[in-house]
């Protein structure tokens, strides 16, 4: 799998609201109503990312989760993180 | 919910191997097989903490899990650290 050019990121990126490309990652976080809602949407990702056998960096304080996507194999971003992105959009917007 | 001083604290730490205290927080860290070994416990303790009414605050990488706990409203660690750490301790016995 081929790492992004910073220039192919930030071109992705304008499809991906509240993502941004810092230290070879993408990252975002996302708030929730509580803990019950913030671990429900992580399990749905949890699935997601073992389907694609791609998982995410990511930390959990009650309602606040931050996630970071790169590929370690690669030493950066590539279209492996873009997909999980994807994902992780869907699954938030549906569980909105 | 009293705020434990550092000797009580370290007292307890005796019967709680692999767990730190820093930072007006105990923290400990997990290696398992694979994510969904990762995740399956971490859906445990997420149950727990539900129940507890009180969150870990805690990272995942793959097969890495990385707790740490407090008591915000007590800025530093009470018992209700200690009994989630016990729970958490229950959960990592169970699972191996």
């Amino acid at each position: 799998m081929k790492r992004l050019t910073e220039e192919e990121i930030n071109q992705k990126l304008k499809d991906f609201e509240g993502w941004t490309y810092a230290k070879k990652a993408l990252h975002t976080s996302f708030q929730f109503e509580n803990f019950k809602e913030a671990f429900t949407v992580m399990t749905r990702i949890a699935f997601e990312a073992e389907a694609q056998q791609h998982h995410p960096n990511w930390g959990n304080v009650y309602n606040e989760l931050e996630i970071s996507l790169s590929t370690h194999d690669a030493d950066g971003v590539t279209e492996k993180d873009f997909k999980l992105a994807q994902a992780i959009e869907n699954i938030v917007e549906a569980t909105n």
